[in-house]
């Protein structure tokens, strides 16, 4: 069975490729309500697809003002085969021309063996992924394990309904398995198994001054102006040595045991060469108390991810603004808890924030507690193994810096193994300009995805 | 003469109105180059007009890869009398609705006694002010001093050729006196005369980090954030005071004589009303030992005009940018040099940046230094005479905080004596949203204009 799937895959693999590519051309966009229309338009193309393959059960679930789930399942390998949960989105972060992209990013181009447009990556690969492998199974008798596949379409502006979803579904998402694949792999070559994961908690802060736009030449240096004012909010949110000063901050942070530091310290020249090939900034940075791997995966976070204020376009106005505004994010591990933290930053800027302007923090969803498995369950072998045979060597087990909040989600709601299955690449940029995928990724990704419903299998024998 | 001239202004208020409103359908923004027929297209409108009125010379001159510059004289008042240059420019700031205007910036509103529109006071209504005080007098006999009008249109964008054309033209131009109309007064009903005047300095700061944008997730807490090292950069300029720590900064200023300050002191209570009915923040700002005209006028400044970096629209992006941007512009006082200055805060800035990160500061135009002239000269009692007849009551005099690089470029080279008439009211929103002018203030600036000119005529006998 596994086999002809394989070789099913393999004689497919042209076809396959344009299906994803067709998929990439619709925008997607969950954060911008105009692309709405997309994202439903997106949910329909998958679960057509669905149907083609021969999964028994197709659903688009779309409550009001939410954009829609994707739900299918098939359950062909009976009652005693174990049941898999997969997990993805199909949904992206926005993008456009002016950001740097060098081509259309809703126009894939394929090129010395990438993929580029958006959403490549993250997650669109995965979708695709699963997708085919499942379609290679079933054309060629069946699966070894039964499937059920829930595809978000709001990963990406906070996932606000699949939350809601999963509780209101939890009997009917019943699994021995629940399968996250949304992640990527710091090299092409060498898998890396992932056992936790930062949390995220967004915020949005707006430093008000004067009740309207002034012109500095009159009011510079008698009105406290908010760009001003904001940075002297954030500056001092961080030390020279960049940890977070709010008081609070590291409180529930567990520390590191020997035994993760010894073997986070193993592939530390592995997360340096990333660093160096993907990062290229002038230096790296951070808490010196820690190594460059486990700031990236067991180190809270306080991130400014946008700023804007006054006119800071073509040319030059001389303008006072009336208000300045930062998107700030903490990245939590575990025992942080996003409210507390949310309170204590709260506190803290309105302590600082001097009597000549007016600062507001509010959260803006996108919340989720960190991730932290055990990596010793039944799920984590069988992806060992099926890296191992997908890649060609053994993965390396990790935690990492970025946030997956479902994984929580299904960790408090569900009662199966969470493991996740990352087929992506780290370097391809996910959410910045020219995001690609690398192709040969793409159809082990397929091949990995057969080997681990085998490996699955042959555990739960 | 002048009884006819007013009468003649009276019986036109209404055309005069309509004439200025379609001037401010134009949108002669100078510093988006895509604006640049639509300058063109205004100085076509005003030269029209020149003639129409019967001014004798009238020129629109344009270099090439510059915005035009127009020129209108009239002679008929006699080698005897005196000779006026009149100043102002008719383009204005960029402005858009999503800035916050509630009507279109580019049709004018008129409301409540207010003409709302993009350059109703910055500074089409000095342009029109002018040309119809001009038409009331050549209609009804003819001018008692001979004129010269210079219309710029690009003082907004940095004023580029306008200096060059000046020193080009010397003779041309030489005047007696010369009119700068471009200020506003901060009240409706108590005129201010300007004798000093803040210069200007502008400048982009972008901070440098990663190679492109990166994934918050991944790399936040190991990648220094550019965001972040530019509020590092920007936040310690100033001290808890508002005085800028960059050293030498206040070397060349002169400390303010006994005489002015206690001159000053006698209006503060006005300024003090003027700033809460207009600013509007809630506390006023800045260095303790001076007062709030003294800060406005009389004190330079270091003021972040703009600012950008990441994603900062709608919804959230937890994207790591590879950079980020600051508009920064310096209010110069009298004796303070912008080349000294820009060397010497381009310094400061290398000795604070981090290694994490590459900083680049540039001059990006629009510099000039201070201006003050002596408030006892011909013209000015002459200005003074005109608004206590105009405005029915005797102007205040005072150092103000905008600066007017063009009152320095005639200082360096013209001979005459420089007089600042401002027409408008600063409480209508220069360069902001909603920008108004006060419908009264523009007939009373015609009137003010023609007892000027009768004013300079006596004087001169």
């Amino acid at each position: 069975m596994l086999a002809e799937a394989l070789q099913y895959a393999d004689d497919a693999a042209a076809r396959f490729l344009d299906e994803y590519k067709a998929l990439l051309r619709i925008p997607s966009v969950s954060t911008l309500k105009a692309h709405a229309p997309d994202v439903a338009r997106a949910a329909q193309v998958i679960a057509d697809d669905m149907r083609r393959i021969g999964m028994t059960t197709v659903e688009v679930h779309q409550a009001d003002g939410y954009l829609p789930v994707v739900y299918g399942a098939w359950d062909g390998a009976g009652a005693d085969a174990p049941t898999v949960l997969v997990y993805t989105h199909f949904d992206v972060q926005p993008a456009a021309m002016e950001d740097g992209w060098h081509t259309d990013p809703f126009e894939p181009v394929e090129q010395d063996g990438k993929i580029i447009a958006r959403g490549t990556l993250d997650s669109k690969s995965h979708v695709m992924i699963h997708l085919k492998a499942i379609e290679s199974l079933l054309a060629t008798g069946g699966a070894p394990v039964n499937l059920k596949v829930l595809l978000e379409g709001e990963e990406e502006s906070g996932s606000a309904h699949i939350f809601q979803f999963v509780r209101q579904n939890a009997e009917k998402l019943r699994a021995d398995v629940i399968v996250v694949s949304d992640g990527s792999l710091p090299s092409v070559d060498q898998p890396v198994l992932v056992y936790g994961l930062r949390g995220l908690m967004t915020m949005e802060l707006t430093v008000f001054g004067p009740g309207r736009d002034l012109h500095s030449g009159h009011y510079g240096g008698n009105v406290h102006n908010p760009i001003q004012a904001l940075t002297e909010i954030l500056a001092p949110l961080h030390d020279e040595h960049g940890r977070v000063t709010i008081p609070g901050f590291y409180d529930e942070v567990m520390p590191l045991s020997d035994a993760e530091r010894a073997a986070l310290r193993d592939v530390l020249s592995f997360a340096e060469a990333e660093w160096h090939a993907v990062a290229d900034a002038p230096q790296i940075y951070g808490d010196p108390n820690y190594t460059l791997n486990e700031r990236m995966g067991a180190r809270p976070t306080l991130e400014i991810n946008g700023i804007r204020g006054g006119y800071a376009g073509e040319g030059f106005k001389t303008v006072l603004p009336s208000h300045a505004l930062a998107k700030i994010s903490c990245r939590l591990v575990p025992y942080q808890d996003p409210d507390t933290l949310f309170e204590r930053i709260k506190r803290h800027i309105e302590s600082i924030t001097p009597p000549t302007v007016r600062a507001e923090l509010r959260r803006i969803g996108h919340d989720a507690p960190a991730f932290l498995t055990d990596y010793t369950g039944k799920a984590m072998q069988a992806a060992i193994s099926a890296y191992t045979r997908g890649w060609g060597k053994r993965p390396i087990l990790s935690r990492e810096g970025g946030s997956i909040p479902v994984t929580v989600m299904f960790q408090e709601a569900l009662d199966g193994e969470i493991v996740l299955l990352p087929y992506g690449y780290k370097g391809g940029g996910a959410h910045g300009p020219n995001e690609y995928s690398v192709t040969e990724m793409f159809h082990k990704g397929i091949k990995t995805t057969l080997y681990f419903y085998e490996a699955l299998h042959s555990v739960a024998d």
